[in-house]
């Protein structure tokens, strides 16, 4: 039994791994483009911070490692070039010496993960210009901190890469400027969300511009200037990270005939497998169930390549498990608040055709005149018909990512509002006051939908 | 239409509030035996910590006000002598000017709430030895603190109190010692739980002997000098506070025949009435229904309190609302790590019979190289036939009263180990590893639950 895997980061790893776990004597080999494994790629913003620590503190896992400790057979810089289901084999390149092989397989799992979208802008390959996804991607915008020294920096984007890396680049004590193409940055979250987020970025001196075309980048007066033009002006930088999103890396999948879903991502069934025999998908370059609304979606996350990956692997392996789907979790830090989301916000609510209210508070974080509280807004979506809670975003400090989690809880367990605002949270002063912002939200919200009853 | 309300703290003065704004018209009349209303009294220990506050920051209404801008009658330093259900009258003694009258009523709430045990120890009504319940008590302490200037204090109970204390004062400089007489500290919690606390307790040098009998306390040699005497020695202090535990306080309601369930609490159903016609129970004298077991029980929190009053309030007022009951979810501060609980302990599951398994695990709170991980420790209580979740318990930092949060929602929504583990939870680097201590302790009891299959 030969179980090959495309792909050694997050999904590609924790399939490997469980299928080794599963099936000791299978052989379970991993082709992976680049020089590293497994590594936390959703750490790299936060290590760029810091000019002392080293990328590779990200690795989980070394190669060496992976087939010392595991038994897995990775080869790294091997990059797969053709999948041909038809004869189950992979056509491999060992980017090293250029040879091409065709390298067998009884299941093939495909981690082919995401890659950044890069706009064909004029001036994007300009040296200054980067994209930032994969470890080595990194390793090179880091070193350019740190031996140019740029002082200015545009990010296009306002997404969550936008959001880290305005951060981490003012953090490294670059004026920042953030140029976003709609008209709110954070797509995807209500208003209210968005415009916390937007304070908090000002508030510690990052420029925002929204409803902004980027036209191109050329090159400035100076070797090292650069100057991205947009339709409302000019604006000079020294270092232009691009980050106006990714896309599911599906080309090799594509050509050997996988199936895609609505989202461009691989489809995949419950058991990630594909509609090809044998090979299964998992990670970013697959969608996965939505358990709000029950349909495929495409929300690349780390916490899922892993899940799916395992449950990948595991089956791959001869088990047969599932992957009960997702929410859509997710959360991010931002200078000194948090921001986060789970289940279906007000666009994916609109496409489904349902009928729903959102729902606007804000409460405090303390108990009653407990010292450092902070204040969290929180937008809660709920059906008008049956008060059933369809998503949430909050904003704010502290404890937002756990408190999303506790909507996420509650998504998957299908609850109304109602019975959102009967959970017994628990209280104590330096962690919530009396009536937790969860339970305040889902108040509002009952108010809400009775105000709007017909 | 005439509502009294007895007592005028969380649960009394929620009710009130409530049925004031369900029944405009309603006379709604609150008699509270003490000088100040709607306080919070979980703060007192927070509060003591700072010299510079008062604790008049932790009253949330003044008396005042609820007249004013609610319209409720609140009468502080108002006594209820008596509850005469056959005629549907209080008896009330003004303490200021000592007369007794009968006052009538239409609805009656009974927010009476608990009050410490004084254990009947030689000694314990010397000055310089302490209980802390009430706001009147915090000031009498906190009046003790500033002026006595006291050293060394010695905390009979390893409770709640006993824990939150021995911070505060510590924190105020005192020499802190703790006994208890049971084997452990925080009955009610599993050892790895307990050990946890106990170690963030000598950490910062306070003392905790367990399994020790107070046999009395004793004047010393200096008039502010008190003597602990126990089996296991003397201990001398100028400050012993008594926080062996409190109890439901139901004189009031046993004279007048309204029920106790088996808790020693008034026994209510789900609308909070009590067994008497027109006569509501709320707060910390109720029982509430453990979500769990379905069982009536004990558990005295500000948020029940609070939620409970809600009830009671509205019902009074003729609304037909029902409390959902609790899952016994509580969390508290102890120095710089977090301790919570949710749904059943090993105790409980014990007396019921159910056949469970403790399963524990640590992990680290942040993502993969994030710089300021901590380590949570978790214990899960799950029915071993059908991997039902039962309870859970944490311990560390950080975020674990929010984690515990995401337990008692899935204890709420009744979920097996299984169905926790495939929460889809928020994952960023600074707020959790790609797999949560919650998906985590999941993960290792599902293993548990294997390994013990018979």
């Amino acid at each position: 039994m030969r179980i090959v895997v495309i792909g050694g980061v997050a999904a590609g790893m924790s399939a490997a791994s469980q299928a080794k776990r599963r099936a000791p004597s299978a052989d379970v080999v991993v082709f992976e483009r680049g020089g590293w494994i497994s590594y936390a790629s959703c750490g790299i913003p936060y290590n760029l911070i810091d000019p002392a620590r080293t990328l590779d503190d990200l690795v989980v896992l070394q190669a060496e490692e992976a087939r010392k400790d595991r038994g897995i057979d990775v080869r790294v810089r091997h990059e797969v070039l053709a999948i041909r289901p038809d004869r189950k084999v992979v056509e491999v390149r060992d980017l090293d010496q250029c040879a091409v092989r065709e390298e067998p397989y009884d299941r093939l799992i495909v981690a082919t993960g995401a890659a950044p979208v890069r706009p064909p802008l004029p001036g994007i390959d300009l040296p200054g210009v980067f994209v930032l996804r994969t470890l080595p991607e990194g390793a090179v915008l880091k070193r350019h901190l740190a031996e140019s020294g740029p002082r200015e920096a545009a990010i296009l984007g306002g997404g969550y890469i936008g959001m880290e890396m305005a951060e981490a680049l003012r953090r490294r004590g670059l004026a920042v400027t953030i140029l976003e193409r709609a008209e709110q940055i954070l797509a995807g979250y209500h208003d209210e969300i968005a415009r916390t987020a937007l304070e908090e970025l000002r508030r510690n001196e990052v420029r925002v511009q929204t409803g902004v075309s980027v036209a191109g980048i050329a090159q400035g007066t100076t070797p090292r200037l650069l100057v991205v033009q947009t339709d409302q002006g000019a604006v000079a930088a020294d270092l232009v990270l691009v980050a106006t999103g990714i896309r599911p890396d599906v080309a090799l999948a594509r050509a050997a005939g996988l199936k895609l879903g609505p989202s461009g991502a691989i489809a995949v069934d419950d058991r990630q497998r594909t509609n090809v025999p044998h090979v299964f998908a998992a990670g970013d370059c697959a969608e996965a169930t939505h358990r709000v609304s029950g349909l495929p979606v495409w929300v690349p996350l780390g916490t899922t390549a892993n899940k799916q990956g395992k449950i990948a692997g595991a089956n791959a392996a001869g088990a047969d498990e599932r992957f009960a789907g997702i929410v859509g979790s997710a959360a991010f830090k931002l200078f000194d608040i948090e921001v986060g989301r789970t289940g279906l916000g007000m666009r994916e609510v609109r496409e489904l055709g349902l009928d729903a209210v959102a729902s606007v508070s804000r409460h405090r974080t303390r108990g009653h005149s407990y010292p450092g509280s902070r204040t969290i807004r929180t937008v809660l979506f709920v059906e008008r018909e049956t008060g059933r809670l369809l998503g949430a975003q909050m904003a704010g400090g502290d404890a937002v990512a756990k408190r999303i989690d506790v909507f996420a809880a509650a998504l998957q367990a299908d609850m109304t509002v109602s019975e959102v605002e009967q959970l017994d949270l628990t209280y104590a002063p330096p962690f919530a006051p009396v009536y937790d912002p969860i339970l305040i939200a889902a108040g509002v919200a009952m108010k809400d939908l009775a105000a709007r009853k017909p």
